[in-house]
């Protein structure tokens, strides 16, 4: 099979995923510092479409105004030499111990002022290379300790701080949008907007919640060990899947950040099978780590292996999905019927309560007994995705 | 120390956790039943205010009307007997096989419309017993494998499902809330709305989103490895927190429903902080399994134990919010600074940008350099917890 | 591909879990008893080479002599009949209310004598049917409340238990080795033994250590979030995997019992990858149980999922080990050094001291510079599992 | 109440706690270098008995021979001038490059050759400086794919090297014990010897098994959620419990380090019950990380707060065992014929056979029905843990 990435794939690289020096909190870098040009070109011939960054990746904390200017432009030349997009960019709100108690959310007034200028400057760039969506990940957002914070006032700071960002994106009239990342704990012990599911309730408390949606993290989700698939669903559903982070987790531990696919291999399959038949035209953004036994080759063998995966099990899912007898299973499985509403039209709670068909001469029993042919299902999908069947 | 439970306090319980017969998943029952007017006097004498079912807990299902009748009008007089108030019910959607593959979600559309009628059956007994909040918990609402169900027809499908409940709560004039129970998993692989950050995503996609909010469990965010203060904490900024579910768990595993301070000890102390200082006001309710170890006795023997260790906490969270060193704590680790808005009043965004104290002329090292104290003042919760402050 | 199951590949399955009838924590049972003899049947037909079986699972508990002889003559006929094999019988020590604080450490001396005899009773007809491995799943033994057990005197009690069972194998001179099946967790709150290693750590402290190893089951390490190729691996090393419990589950959550390969499917792949080809010759047996919404037919298209789940990953297995890609990358690892010893054959630690190249001489430098290659090598795998290699 | 921690207490703590400088996966040191001599200082005003270390805590790695004996002369005269003793000494087998991917287990048999001579070398200094307990922890031991280790080849390697360095300890005389430390992960993907079960098992294994035992820590344990009580329980039982690590964690998440007893208090409850009464006499060290959120002043207070609540919960734990209703209530329990063998002196497994009253007369529906009064016991101790019995 040929499996070679095009641009039309959308897959797109973080500048700070293949330039992890791999320093872990046991561990020193085993990596030199990895050129942001060198990273454009050599993401360019592995097939990528794009590259997105923090803002201290691509300019060094604290940075002088011309540097700052002499290395964004080095980097745009990069770009156009390559033809590579940035569809995003985020902040480093996470790094600098001048946000050890959070940017956002800190305690200190001053922090939080500072966090939102660090924000609104790297808005400015990433709107002037073109990005779409710019993404807000409050690693350091939370606590240790419950008496360490009033979660209340914390997410009315929380909602000041992105409500103003958003209002500088309309007062700049950016053509962008804002997606956050949700994430359980690491660095803090517990982090606000933990799921998804935290991150989409908060955002329909914001004055401008319509320029906010999500970008979910693979391994987030399932270092709570909560089903990935299922809340993209409902980020797809609620109309909030502004954005995408694929990479590999096994389980709930610490972030592992592994390539796309070599985590939890049924959710992977499940997850491309709805990102390419459930109406998301985003980018295919890896947010990974190689791993720290890797020298710079095992770096862009790995950079290569996620989209590879990906491309691998697209071609399962699409499969699957062409399989005659896949067909059969999910009306054996009476799935169609989910999609039919549960009242008729117009029928009111009234209509309902006369419907003795509904109720009083409903056999539960019988119902009972159906059987819904799950395991036939599962074991299509399985030998699918194994190539099997 | 006095720890004797009075009606003020709103404690309350569910029939189905006296009443639980301790069968599990590799157990047979090692108790008989429980009559639910026993149940009602015990739970008086031990000094609860309210007790709450589920249609099936007070009425075996497939009962006729002349047996419904008489159990309903059995209960009602010793309510009456004993002053014990109904301030919650809701409706068992899960034991019946016909409610395998769920029941506002199930793909069989006559098992949805089935469920909807037991659903609305039972509305129409709890607000006739005077119930003000209505709790659904779709256990069955989930499922093994991706392959099973489209997520989005599923929550489709879940918000005309809670859409239908309260518009007919509205037709009826009931004075009754809707709360949602979130779970992560078990008894189906996943569920629908894991955590109470999804609930509450969900509920603001309802037609009738003002009569619905969220009855967290302890036990059900701790499965997830989530935050419980912090979970409870959106959902009351989010003004969702209708009703609440206290137990015990230790951790990501099967569903314990210990008794309340016998899994986190930590985090029900700081809950019972927040729930006292933070404006909630609505019942206290066990929703716990006694021991399968235990006999009639250990079973009143740990209804108690569920009240004493909320007044327990709650003692100790008085103690702590009163102590000048605490408040002294609080103010080192610069907590009251995060009520303070990050913006002056009337600030704009180019406001913001034109400051150059915020970011020209701040020194982020320095800023770095502050301590929090939060070691400090989470000793200081420690030392209050065990008494010894 | 064929994927047919044959007898050589000792496929087999234990009675109770086709025989499942479905109660869950929260649900009542969905399908109809399943007749032992109607269960040989099948899974003969389905190519199973045997059946395992807990005593209650034959015969309920309580039965008269007479019922159960006559039970024991229909089941062998039924062997008889097919030419199924009896590899493995165990006993159920936690289904009857009497086990409720356990059976070999429960704190009532009569049930441990109870269980004791249940136990040895159930060895008999095993050796009569000719099992070769005696499984002992401690389910019940442990506690919700570290003040339940003195831990020291439940393992005193428990080795006690096991070293009187394989003393009464010897006295009978059976052909049979006893395998202890570790879990963490469910249905006690804790229970001892929870993992492959500390089964084999209380192994080495029995009088009859040399009869006694271990039957891990997938799901069961994986509750704890632990590598089951791992443990397997340090089983195998120990010479003590008796036996294996086949399952597929999605991490820290209740105990799925999945069907194999419907969990975590690159686990699974390298778990037949060892079995295969690190000399393990006992019987592939599934511990699963057919999903609560499946009917007859649903259990049976289950059974036969796990066979074939089995053999499309021991194909892949087969081709990953065949392919020279692979052989080239794991020499690039250095995987074949790790077989070589450290020291040189009769070095001594002073010998190793007075070597100036191990360390005065060493470059870590250069050493910490190497590429080790593994996303690389593990990307093979992940291409020869999905079948796209 | 008095909470002052004394010698007698033998409160230790690594260099590496109160030293660490806050380096997090995705963060920067917040606090400067802390020197040795000055921790040791403070140490020893706060009451501690011990101090330990790894080699590159005490002697940057890659030191000259005159700039490590300059340090180690600075070091002695501080432990002289304080009193502090140094029960303990480690190797870090972790930080460097070198040990990417393992040190003992290494692909690479010339890092392992480093590995062990740069654990001779400072099992030398440990000797020197009177330590009794040599920990090993084997972070890097482990692997991200199971394709990039042969677990028994592994072992292999890591029997020998252990047997190397006992080989070596028995050589030079020293009095000199070997501990080896288990965790679950973090660093690597999946670690060897992942629970104290896997590591007492391994001992078995070994040719100097009685010279080796393990150094469980708290947090490692709970990261697998297993409980830590029953591990302790284990190994004390098997007679390896040489050092213990203490300190708090949340479950299943990165490894947090928390301050002993603010991770889960019920569990540190009765950790400090059963060391105080289960005849354990080595040091209580404190393997914790002071938050990043803290300055010196911060490191300082959570380092006394370790000792304070160990202190504090042994108060508890004493009152515990002093009550007479907690007497009754075990009696209750049963648990003291939890320590009654469960066969008579003598007794065979004939002999048991042939008792009658052991089972043809026995009834187990009636001991079916006891009630074992865990629920009171429990919520006995949880009063007394929180000062309210």
């Amino acid at each position: 099979m040929v499996v070679q990435p095009v641009r039309e794939d959308k897959f797109s690289f973080g500048l700070w995923t293949v330039g992890w020096r791999a320093v872990d909190p046991f561990g020193d870098a085993t990596r030199p510092a990895l050129d942001a040009v060198e990273a454009v070109h050599r993401l360019s011939e592995l097939g990528a479409w794009g590259i997105t960054f923090h803002d201290d990746d691509l300019i060094p904390f604290g940075s002088g105004d011309s540097a700052r200017e002499q290395q964004i432009k080095r980097f745009r030349a990069a770009l156009d030499d390559t033809g590579l997009v940035v569809p995003m960019a985020t902040t480093n709100l996470f790094s600098h111990p001048v946000f050890k108690d959070g940017a956002l959310t800190s305690n200190s007034r001053d922090v939080r002022r500072f966090a939102l200028r660090k924000v609104l400057r790297n808005v400015d760039l990433a709107a002037e290379l073109g990005a779409r969506t710019y993404v807000l990940w409050g690693g350091r957002e939370g606590s240790e300790t419950d008496a360490a914070k009033d979660v209340r006032a914390a997410l009315d700071r929380y909602r000041e701080g992105i409500d103003t960002i958003a209002q500088y994106v309309l007062d700049q009239g950016y053509d962008l949008r804002l997606a956050l990342e949700p994430k359980p704990n690491e660095p803090r012990g517990d982090i606000f907007l933990p799921t998804i599911g935290h991150a989409l309730a908060f955002i329909s408390q914001l004055e401008h919640h319509e320029l906010v949606g999500v970008n979910p993290e693979t391994g987030h989700e399932q270092m709570a060990g909560l089903n990935f698939v299922h809340g993209i669903g409902q980020a797809l559903w609620q109309g909030k899947l502004f954005h995408i982070d694929l990479n590999g987790q096994r389980g709930p531990r610490y972030d592992q950040d592994l390539i796309f696919g070599h985590g939890d291999l049924l959710s992977a399959f499940f997850l491309v099978d709805l990102l390419e038949h459930g109406g998301y035209d985003g980018p295919r953004h890896f947010d990974y780590k190689p791993l720290r036994t890797e020298d710079i080759d095992g770096v862009w063998a790995s950079a290569a292996a996620n989209m590879r995966s990906y491309l691998l099990l697209r071609e399962r899912a699409r499969a699957f999905r062409a399989d005659p007898r896949v067909q059969e299973a999910l009306e054996a499985s009476r799935l169609p019927e989910l999609a039919q509403p549960t009242l008729a039209p117009g029928e009111s709670p009234a209509d309902l309560k006369a419907d003795r068909s509904a109720f009083e001469d409903f056999d539960p029993e019988a119902a009972g007994r159906r059987g819904y042919g799950f395991a036939a299902l599962s074991q299509l999908a399985f030998e699918h995705l194994v190539g099997g069947a």
